[in-house]
């Protein structure tokens, strides 16, 4: 049976005033449902895992409202990194956990933060990946682009590898709009999703091949976890570690080798990258508003394809406005035009200019 | 020397969420300075009217506010009505009262929530009216329109009266927008500015020619008010007197009988109906912007003419955004069109519908 890791880092500050360093959006109920995004990361797992076989990585300043948020998951199998090393150590840290526990062991990793729209492809799509993984690729799930996105990473297609999956023929950065149009076109690119399935021993080969010396670290904290040593190792290796992503650290170069294989998925997918994304992600009503009220009195009046989020108990009133997106919490209140979701980011930059640090 | 009474009443609705059943728009510093509106209008009387000869109507549920606010003015100018009853009520007990404190007295009749641009055209507008209500008119102030306005209503010209005063022929309802066109373009209409200013015995007597009914009971009242039975008066009293607008009560009926003059006036007036009309009254910045913080911190990116108003303490931060009103305040957000402003009205209406009283 696969072994789900999650990986729950990252504050999305293109999500405030909602999302905020202390309180990450993974924790905020962006789904539809009073669902996390984490919790429903979860839910959408567990036709595939067990909860003994679902895995966290996160650090300190969120193990434990995780821990709360996911009672069902074994405390054991919550990893906690002392400080931030970007996704390479993080998804090194539990390969290696579990190549001690458990070594034929098969892993996915997923992002606390996405989400999928069909479950049952969904369940599919893992499901092919597992057999390209048995296969011995470091599999990746490729979405089949909607559109030009330059917000994303591309994986460009090369030979059938295994089933359904292709080969990965290379990794593509965030490409400028003129080029992410091209390889849309082209059908040859897919988006590189942010999920990977692999058997553990095959990551941890390429991990030695490639990054010898974050490989070594990460064996001596693996070795050392679950026994007395584990704060002694993590407070004298964890430092050292190479802060780098998975896809520069390894894939990139795995592929290289053509040792990574992808599974195209035609599902809805969205890294609810910011509240634009968040609104083409949920169900809209019949005027195209996106509406998570929580315990807040909305009126709308006269609007469309609106983005209106309140974590309070305030009255929101929006009159007139199209493609707007509103959000409104205890100490903060954002008013964005829709198409310039992104530029959330420059605001919660701004304030920590101001030196509003308690409101980032 | 000139009596001034501030008819201090109405809640404004078109200003919520700033302006609230317990807390109207006068008593709110929206002046470009952190004077109230009712205080400001004081500041402008006081080169006209000491603070002895300042008076105030107000109801009963704003009467303590108004008395901390105007501290100069004296308790028993504050003149407290049990209940509302309209313009010509509140006009003609201060006319009374102060006819037997002062039989002589000329007094003007202000709104608390006007702003007024420039402060020495008005009190050379002021002094021109006092002159006509010197020679027996009941004087109207009437500003030349700047466009084609529905808000308000209208002042039809008649021959010159005395001084720089014209009489006024009629007065005009809210017209529609292309009446209120045709009213611009003839020039031989003004708008109604609600500031009247007369002899206390010139307004008594037309009040006793056209209302002998109020005019009795106001009679009773004002005999009654500086001794011991103010209370037992107005009691029996009050409760049955005729509630109607000054305009419709006395004026128009005045204006048919020769006995009304107006002095045209050409200096910026705002009755700040709605957050549009306070936008256009008060000092922008270079993005054409109308900030009034407080204690808020304002993020204001790459937008233009835009109203954004806070009561309190949070961030409020707008992206993008042109013609926008955003007013943030403890438990209500708005986020409006600028050209929709008028509509706020009716989502204090809804919120009624729905039951929220505390937030009206």
């Amino acid at each position: 049976m696969l072994y789900s890791t999650i990986l729950a880092g990252g504050s999305g500050t293109r999500l405030w005033p909602l999302s905020r360093a202390c309180e990450p959006k993974f924790l905020h109920p962006l789904t539809g449902t009073d669902r996390s995004l984490l919790q429903a990361t979860v839910d959408r797992v567990s036709p595939l895992s067990a909860a003994e076989q679902i895995y966290v990585v996160t650090g300190t300043a969120h193990a434990a409202a995780i821990s709360r948020q996911l009672a069902a998951v074994p405390t054991a199998n919550i990893l906690i990194e002392p400080s931030p090393k970007d996704s390479c150590a993080a998804v090194s840290l539990a390969c290696a956990v579990l190549a001690r526990r458990d070594p034929g062991a098969v892993m996915a990793a997923f992002s606390a933060d996405h989400l999928i729209g069909d479950q049952d492809r969904f369940v599919e799509v893992i499901d092919q990946a597992v057999a390209a993984a048995q296969d011995g690729y470091l599999t990746t799930v490729g979405i089949r682009p909607g559109h030009a996105e330059t917000r994303f990473g591309y994986l460009r297609l090369g030979p059938t590898a295994s089933g359904q999956a292709r080969t990965v023929a290379e990794f593509k950065e965030k490409p400028s709009l003129q080029l992410a149009a091209s390889y849309v076109e082209s059908g040859q690119y897919l988006w590189n999703a942010g999920i990977f399935v692999f058997a553990v021993e095959a990551f941890l080969a390429e991990l030695a091949r490639q990054r010898p010396q974050l490989s070594d670290g990460i064996a001596r904290i693996a070795d050392a976890w679950d026994g007395p040593e584990r704060d002694a190792t993590l407070a004298e290796v964890w430092p050292g570690l190479e802060k780098i992503s998975v896809d520069y650290g390894v894939l990139e170069g795995a592929a290289a080798a053509g040792k990574v294989a992808t599974v195209p998925a035609d599902m809805p997918w969205s890294d609810v990258g910011d509240f634009d994304s968040l609104g083409q992600s949920l169900p809209t009503d019949e005027s195209g508003n996106l509406l998570i009220a929580g315990q807040a009195e909305i009126i709308a009046r006269d609007v469309k394809d609106a983005v209106i989020v309140s974590t309070t108990d305030r009255v929101v009133a929006v009159v007139g406005l199209d493609d707007v997106v509103v959000v409104d919490t205890a100490d903060a209140t954002l008013v964005c035009a829709r198409s310039r979701s992104q530029e959330v980011k420059q605001i919660v930059e701004e304030l920590r200019d101001r030196g509003h640090a308690a409101r980032l």
